[in-house]
């Protein structure tokens, strides 16, 4: 398996693309998901070339978990989450859709299961407040 | 929240517990899951105390990634499998039971979906051949 640079998240990495932006490093970037399963669901990725965990570089990828956990924590604190799911999808298979490696933190809510994955967007505006309370959160971090 | 060395992985890390232990380093154990959402679904936790992504220290949490990445690369050589699922959940809204963090390792393969958390235990002998399948793709890797 090899990678292809026209995935929809190496576009965003070139700025082809917009996203909502909450976080960005020398390594990663993390923007808020555009068909959430739940709110405040966010996408960290790397900005090395890596389709998924079998070809991404051990330090690439230990730097990628390290930015998850700022905001995983980052995430609890601005939604007054309960807890937070991670969920990380390699092939087809293992339910990847986009094909640069990325891992999803979805704030948990009890009682509230995750949204099942339909495919529909979710509205610009509702992400753009939803990314502004997350910036705030890992501003104060 | 704290950490409480009650919970059964610490047990299993202590010697208290059996497991089917497929990999161990200074830093990680692997073992299969006994309630497993497909075959070969692996979990891999660090040995230092956390309760989950939230407390972690973040070089031991690099640690534990990179041998999650060892465990999926083996996983989808030992079972043929088409793709694999990383989960890591966080408190109990997130999903998660045990309180000592650990990751999931799941083998997928095309058309079968997960299997739901029952709680119902799988046998202890196809563990142990499953165990044994990746012990030989981990020492040939």
């Amino acid at each position: 398996m090899t990678y292809d640079d026209t995935n929809v998240f190496a576009k965003i990495l070139r700025g082809e693309l917009p996203a909502h932006t909450v976080y960005e490093t020398e390594h990663v970037l993390a923007f808020m998901d555009i068909m959430p399963r739940g709110d405040g669901h966010t996408l960290v990725i790397p900005k090395v070339k890596a389709r998924n965990i079998f070809d991404v570089e051990p330090d690439a990828l230990a730097e990628l978990m390290k930015a998850v956990q700022v905001v995983a924590r980052a995430s609890k604190q601005a939604f007054e989450a309960d807890g937070v799911t991670v969920q990380q999808f390699n092939e087809s298979a293992g339910g990847q859709v986009v094909f640069h490696l990325h891992v999803h933190v979805i704030p948990r809510f009890e009682g509230v299961p995750l949204r099942p994955h339909t495919g529909d967007l979710a509205r610009s505006d509702v992400l753009a407040a939803q990314a502004e309370k997350l910036r705030r959160a890992l501003a104060s971090a």
